[in-house]
């Protein structure tokens, strides 16, 4: 695997010394509040990052706009192959998902939109934390764990396991779905259709949503502000933390003991507070950790911020191989 | 794989024809109820099986009554490999064992005991849910699957994980846990140290426990009881089903959104009132498994009953490196 690091010595050895120069591969991130990509060079480097929230609307506003961040990445030069890191869940095989989060796309053949837009390239699709956790395994925060859980902490909570060295994504290409994983039988129905999930209580949305039923008052209330806060000590936004640390360690306790998980790497917008996020689910994790196995495993922050999603799905357009 | 099933032409591929006759291997499992043990043979006959209840009392009480169960299943023959299923959690690096339910085995040394009381031949060691999934997979239910969970619904509550056609059994030996992931996260502390563990829920005892406490009343309260009364109509027995259910549905439906699994095998004591348990896991199953990946999975009884932790240790003596 190579090509997906900021560029070092070591981090080269995909290139062809002397030879023609190896193209970039186009990189694409797509999620419930933002849609990314860039063109990432087989030393690591992304090119002409693209940015824009996901707008509200049906199949095609929707596309539409991913056509718009693709065309503003490429900037008119070509690729020989395209990764798409997209919310879950999809299906892998037929290369159409149903992200929880944009309801207007359910069955959407994305994979095959997007290399009719390019012109016919390979593309390879997998779930946003998968390409994620593909990225912190192989070059942050979860070097050296035999059995990693990279979760996205934002407008959903998703994931991506990486067991044994190799990407798990199952049969279906949805492993890791740790959002919709049920912690609280009795609670919250969940838009995918059940109840008590992880994302009921530990999503950004979620977090704002109950805070704001239990009183906190903000001009421009989300999950940013919510933190800020609880740093600066506002009861409310630190019990909204408290019940979403509440979910998380819950479920990563569960993820630990069903997959003997040594290492979990927390990235998406929510991770981001790190500060504010850290003490309640230290606090949550010895609750509800009881084995010794389950309790030996360790959950650190994304090492690779927002860019994993990118430099995961670009690792996976280089060697698809890896799922 | 050879030798785990009951002989038939396509099942004696391990035999050498006019050759030696391949000694059999010794097969244990080790469970809070029972222990067994048998001579497995490499066409898959089990000879002199030995059964008897697993002791109260401290390390050595337990211990010796599995010698004696193994000296029975023995009969004075030798073996060149053992297997040994046994409850959870263990350390299959240590080859140590700290069953939930055997409370005075606490990082207890079974597999160099057992080699010692053996004369020294290789030892295997897995969860005993595991080594049933093992045998599930290869003989029984599981047969076909992509990404199987076999569960032990019994005294405790176990599995195992059988992904991509290997066993997934994690660095430390002890995924498959499913009854310590949490489903209530304001259940029952669970003698693991968590709460709100699906074992707090769906375990035969927690069951009768739940019943007891809740006005039903029996002579000789168990699980088998339970279910016949249920099957009668008691409307008590009914409920402890349904809230078992409940939290049995859950942590399948968990299993499966964080596993993308397409089967889920259940042995074990409770299994075998599939009648009486299959109506309201159907129904919960509807409540908790949202996703389409998730709703496509499909819950079984057990094939092989109360001989697929034996045939799974056998299997796992004959080929350690299929974990």
């Amino acid at each position: 695997m190579t090509g997906v690091v900021p560029a070092t010595a070591a981090d080269t050895t995909g290139a062809v010394p002397g030879g023609p120069p190896v193209p970039a591969v186009l990189a694409v991130d797509i999620g419930g509040t933002k849609l990314a990509a860039a063109l990432v060079e087989p030393d690591g480097r992304l090119r002409g990052r693209a940015i824009r929230p996901t707008p509200a609307g049906d199949t095609e506003t929707i596309f539409a706009a991913l056509a718009a961040v693709v065309g503003e990445a490429m900037g008119g030069e070509t690729v020989t192959a395209a990764g798409i890191g997209c919310a879950g869940p999809l299906d892998a095989v037929a290369g159409t998902v149903s992200p929880v989060n944009i309801p207007s796309w359910r069955g959407f053949p994305v994979r095959d939109r997007l290399a009719a837009l390019l012109g016919g390239p390979p593309v390879t699709l997998a779930n946003d934390a998968v390409a994620g956790a593909v990225a912190e395994y192989r070059h942050g925060a979860g070097r050296g764990s035999r059995a990693m859980l990279g979760m996205v902490v934002s407008t959903g909570v998703g994931g991506g396991l990486v067991l044994d060295g190799r990407v798990y994504d199952g049969p279906t290409g949805n492993a890791g779905h740790i959002g919709h994983t049920v912690v609280d039988l009795g609670g919250e129905p969940c838009p995918c259709g059940s109840r008590g999930c992880v994302e009921t209580l530990t999503s950004g949305p979620a977090m704002v949503r109950w805070a704001l039923g239990n009183g906190w008052t903000h001009p421009a209330p989300d999950g940013a502000a919510l933190a800020a806060d609880a740093r600066a000590g506002d009861p409310v936004a630190l019990a909204a933390f408290e019940r979403a640390c509440r979910g998380l360690a819950a479920g990563i306790a569960s993820a630990a003991a069903l997959c003997d998980l040594d290492r979990v790497v927390i990235g998406g917008g929510v991770s981001r507070s790190w500060d504010v996020l850290e003490p309640p689910l230290v606090r949550a994790l010895r609750d509800y950790a009881g084995l010794a196995f389950v309790r030996r495993v360790t959950v650190v922050p994304s090492e690779l911020g927002a860019e994993a999603g990118l430099l995961g799905a670009a690792a996976l357009a280089h060697d698809p191989e890896l799922v």
